[in-house]
């Protein structure tokens, strides 16, 4: 299969680099707002394009996808090429899921293409893991914890501090916390005892230190409902201990089974991942195989991993599962 | 929808009890190969018959449940019921489930009907995982691991030692080899490194424990490959702490990502269930409301978890899974 990518960045790369471990993809061509001679792919013999010669593209694509923001990029993009190509995007912005939805269903089914939206792994398959474990165990208990990893958006907010020239911002869940779950003992969590939050923060020359750890420590929504630990570090020390950009988490359901509920489960899922981007989009590859052969079967309409029986994932055949991962 | 169990042991008291926990279900009627008037059930108000009047009730049920062991009673029961029913069951002997899958899809196409086999969690959830693990990191090793809990199949071999009077075994997965598995180095483990066997044995009066001993122990395909404890106890110490069926296990997979595959991910799922049976149950019976509503789209044939869209399993609308758990 023929896969497009819009937007090269972190997880563009991400999605260039995963096709490369799947022998039955091939990464076609990648669309840029930017000059496309300005961007340098790692894959020879691939084209560049500019995004607004896409639609060109048509007959070389079969899965487009889009690596663009969910705050304004995706909300224009999915509704716009499902006009064109199948597509599936990352749409993390919980509260605007049925919105987006809606969006893309419409002109997905209007074009006979299919969509899957919110992709990855939170939303994706820690959504999935919630999904299966509510409907096993109607009574109980939903636990997710994030981390230990890199927030882009609370590392942002600390850039925009005053006198703070880099930062990176590490979402740590607490061990006490994790514990309290996987004990079964169905604990009310507060925000501060679920997660801390650590800075690395690179000061400009000159600031006043105590007042970047006081604005930090207090900023409404991002830090102020946490326990937050602020150290300077130089830029050098930035660049060398943390360039990466690790991330993970926990899907924990607790529930209770029986005649008098007297037995006790625990489902636990977690991910320690080094590149959240990269795993992101080899979650991404896999359910772009999902939705072009489901395509295929004639599907169409917005789609999201809730709708995707699992043995479409796989490059697999059906006999080939049930013999050895059943 | 209507729920009919075939065979009231463990599981079909489970079943039983997971109907309750789903307020879109109901259980209509349970069949025994016993004498109908020695079974007595939980619920007030559910008929039992024998399994030879079971085609007559064919009206009063959306799902058949069978809860046959595999060994004897699935091989024929499944490919035999599906011909008037929709049937679901926990067909768990990994190496006929081709076999198995292949008399029942045969039959269920005949007949309209659609099957699902091998349902619970391994196989079953531990299949899920493994599935989309490998999709996601097509680079990479699988481990599973089983227990804390009680093995059957053990405890049954403990039992025909000559001088043992009764027994169970516990399964225990070895930290040391899940701390290897979660540190990502890929260690090659034998059996003996991955699992513990742990035997409570009740002697009958003078009997030669030494020997009881060394017959567990040296056992072939199922003590010698492990390191095994055996204690020796009472009947009543055997009822008072060891009569539940606890079980649980762990399914990892470790991969890498990346050009030059660099990024390490680790994926694990874990299970710590009080009850084996109970939460067995409570898998077949979400996955009964799948294909009860599979059946009502048309579908027919035998599926597997894997052919099945997650969101059939719950009974929340696809509106509000995506807007709450997505």
């Amino acid at each position: 299969m023929k896969i497009g990518i819009l937007g090269y960045g972190n997880l563009g790369r991400g999605i260039e680099a995963a096709i490369r471990q799947n022998d039955d993809m091939e990464l076609t061509s990648v669309f840029t707002r930017r000059d496309p001679s300005s961007v340098k792919l790692n894959t020879p013999g691939v084209g560049v394009y500019n995004v607004s010669e896409i639609v060109d593209h048509k007959d070389d694509i079969d899965v487009l996808v889009l690596c663009g923001g969910s705050a304004t990029d995706l909300p224009e993009q999915t509704p716009e090429y499902v006009k064109y190509f199948n597509v599936i995007d990352s749409f993390d912005t919980h509260a605007r899921i049925p919105e987006h939805f809606a969006n893309v269903d419409k002109v997905a089914k209007e074009n006979g293409n299919i969509a899957l939206i919110s992709c990855g792994w939170d939303p994706g398959m820690f959504s999935l893991m919630r999904l299966y474990s509510n409907a096993i165990l109607p009574e109980g208990n939903d636990y997710t914890f994030w981390g230990k990893g890199v927030s882009q958006g609370h590392s942002d907010a600390i850039r925009r501090v005053e006198g703070v020239k880099n930062g990176k911002q590490y979402t740590i869940p607490i061990d006490s916390a994790l514990e309290a779950v996987r004990s079964g003992s169905n604990p009310d969590l507060t925000t501060r005892q679920k997660h801390l939050r650590e800075c690395f923060v690179v000061p400009e020359e000159g600031a006043d230190l105590a007042k970047i750890e006081e604005t930090i420590k207090n900023m409404p929504n991002y830090f102020a409902d946490y326990d937050t630990i602020v150290h300077f570090i130089t830029e050098e020390e930035l660049q060398r201990d943390h360039s990466g950009i690790p991330h993970g988490g926990f899907v924990f359901r607790t529930g209770v089974t029986g005649l008098n509920k007297e037995n006790k489960h625990i489902i636990e899922y977690n991910l320690k991942l080094d590149s959240n981007p990269e795993f992101t989009a080899s979650v991404i590859v896999a359910f772009a195989r999902a939705i072009n052969r489901m395509h295929g079967e004639g599907m169409t309409g917005c789609k999201t991993v809730f709708d995707v029986a699992p043995a479409y994932l796989s490059p697999v055949s059906g006999e080939e599962l049930r013999a050895h991962l059943l």
